[in-house]
């Protein structure tokens, strides 16, 4: 039922994280700094938010990823995204955008384009109408207000992948992942995540974690949802308020080891 | 001794809460926008950020509140405030002041008056200091240095509410409220609340979430403070200290049930 | 073996805190607002987050001490640093340094030693490359790549700590603070604070509480490291993950008396 290389996959970017501690250069929204700071460290990775123009461009140099999120954008900051992006491009660091929001407001659309326009971005996540809103007007994809299945979004995203040459991941009950030519779907999690502000964002940043040990943008991505979504799963085991859930999430991050990762990943290759 | 048709209200916004998610915008401050978040998600509302001047506006019109907090303000925060307030003014959605630290600074006390001349505010909710300092020279209101009992603060918010045409929220041991025509007091709470940082703020979006379902902006308030000190009284049933504390904080206010709200709740008419 | 006067010292320190409850104003960053305001709360002092440039002169002038990190660093914060720090030192209020990152871009190297320069600090605290990164350009001060051992690093920060006229605190497994004339090692602490974002952070706010009642900034620094050094040993005899960590760390803070501190301080003078 469920894809046994791409479990034993997940085990294994597990292990190298914990090896490598890469850095992950977080250029994000104030809502989720901590949090997204805390899980980074949990999972082995290593942790630095920069976002001022005259360091950004110095600061990606040394990352193994860099992470842009535009949850609390203002167009200061997308200018250092943009900064940064373009210096991870020179360098070959992998990007992860998290759209937050886009598609609900013009500016978020357009910075959301933008930076999609303007830099190389090896992921993108974000929910179903985030992820959709970076279709261009005339584009094939069909808009949001259309999509009537998960069937409807995975056509899309597809499309959207390939269109944008880039890997597309939607979160929800099941994530959808892909990179216009192979869908992923991961069924890991669990509903109390939904009760914890930022864990979209959490996803994200630990995709870009993944992003710094496995070359493959589609595989790091897939294996990274399978391993914070099982960590949810973990964490639901002691606990069922999301005060508890959001410190238990912590601890299951930490804690799960490679044997649990390779047996409780829930991976299907379409 | 205690009001039960206010109990019952407590009970039943608590119900319409969690049935109608409300979209609260917040413009606030650094230190709590994760924990107010949280708080607002735990509750059954649904919260979002944003501060930037181009798109307030329009995220402010798909909200059922708006919170203003201006604990780490700049004036390009405070321009945002009176953008987005200004529009929910015109489209009649209901808003939330927090003067963290008027009195203290002439930059905040000027902000805060600002914002409560230049736009409607449905309910100012702070401590004694914060909320008096609103007052104008000249007013008929005490100083809060005049203040030398409670009942010297209840008659001063009575005026001050008049004024400003708005519901107070005095919060502390026993937390008063007042429209200027009736004083509301609640007695719900817990003293490890004062060591949790942004107490006064979580109070504050939840207050913001009722507001969103409830057109009466005193009673509202006053069944948001119930709720409040509710969950922190059920939190401190099974914690001693404030770490657990703010994290039992966050799972009581998931976990209270109508029943347990109309029985808990301490609230006096005079 | 561990000294005693410095631990009766610590608990000396933490009961006069306890008391005299100092305002602590905060410029710091982003990521680690919301946790060290609630370690600040914890430990009994009352912190206060405020950094734009009309209101800092103001809000600094009463508090207790002063503390300025670099974590999320732009100008406009530095501004706002200087500002605060010229204020402060003409009213003879404490300041800490928290050189987040210095060393590793040219804004964090530049932006701290301006400070360094300007305004008179009272501490500065950091690992060992952050603080040793404050060196001039023909300093007598070996460079960090060049340190080969802890004495290496003791040697350097003498040298540093007089050059600059300030007390050094370099953090680590064992913390070394120097005023230039006394070595001061303090071995408490756990390797699981590593695994909480900003857990550097929060051991500098404590110092900056301590300094508000401790006129000795050498002694004020190291009794500040014991004590919460002596919380993360605590933290950790309940919990095994840095989730449940973090948590019980601030719990550990509230909750650690006199007699534990003085029992449990290891202090050693050089």
């Amino acid at each position: 039922m469920f894809d046994s290389r791409m479990a034993q996959k997940a085990a294994e970017n597990l292990e190298k994280l914990k090896e490598k501690k890469p850095l992950v250069h977080n250029i994000t929204n104030f809502v989720v700094m901590n949090y997204t700071a805390n899980a980074l460290l949990a999972c082995g990775a290593s942790p630095v938010m920069a976002h001022a123009q005259e360091e950004v461009e110095e600061m990606v140099s040394f990352a193994g990823a860099l992470v842009l999120n535009i949850g609390t954008l203002t167009p200061y900051w997308i200018d250092s995204m943009l900064k940064a992006g373009k210096r991870a491009n020179e360098a070959k660091i992998p990007i992860i955008l998290d759209p937050v929001g886009s598609g609900a407001t013009k500016l978020r659309t357009d910075s959301a384009k933008r930076l999609t326009d303007e830099i190389a971005i090896s992921v993108v996540r974000g929910n179903a109408s985030e992820v959709l809103s970076l279709a261009h007007e005339g584009s094939r994809t069909k808009g949001v207000d259309s999509i009537h299945s998960v069937d409807d979004a995975a056509d899309a995203a597809v499309i959207l992948a390939k269109e944008l040459n880039t890997t597309l991941a939607i979160t929800g009950a099941v994530d959808l992942i892909t990179d216009g030519k192979i869908i992923y779907r991961v069924s890991n999690g669990h509903k109390l995540m939904g009760y914890v502000t930022g864990t979209g964002c959490t996803a994200t940043v630990i995709i870009g974690a993944f992003l710094a040990v496995d070359s493959n943008p589609a595989e790091a991505t897939t294996t990274a949802l399978a391993y914070f979504g099982l960590a949810g799963e973990k964490a639901a085991t002691h606990v069922d308020a999301p005060g508890s859930f959001q410190i238990s999430l912590l601890d299951a991050l930490y804690s799960i080891d490679k044997k649990q990762m390779e047996e409780g990943a829930k991976i299907q290759i379409q």
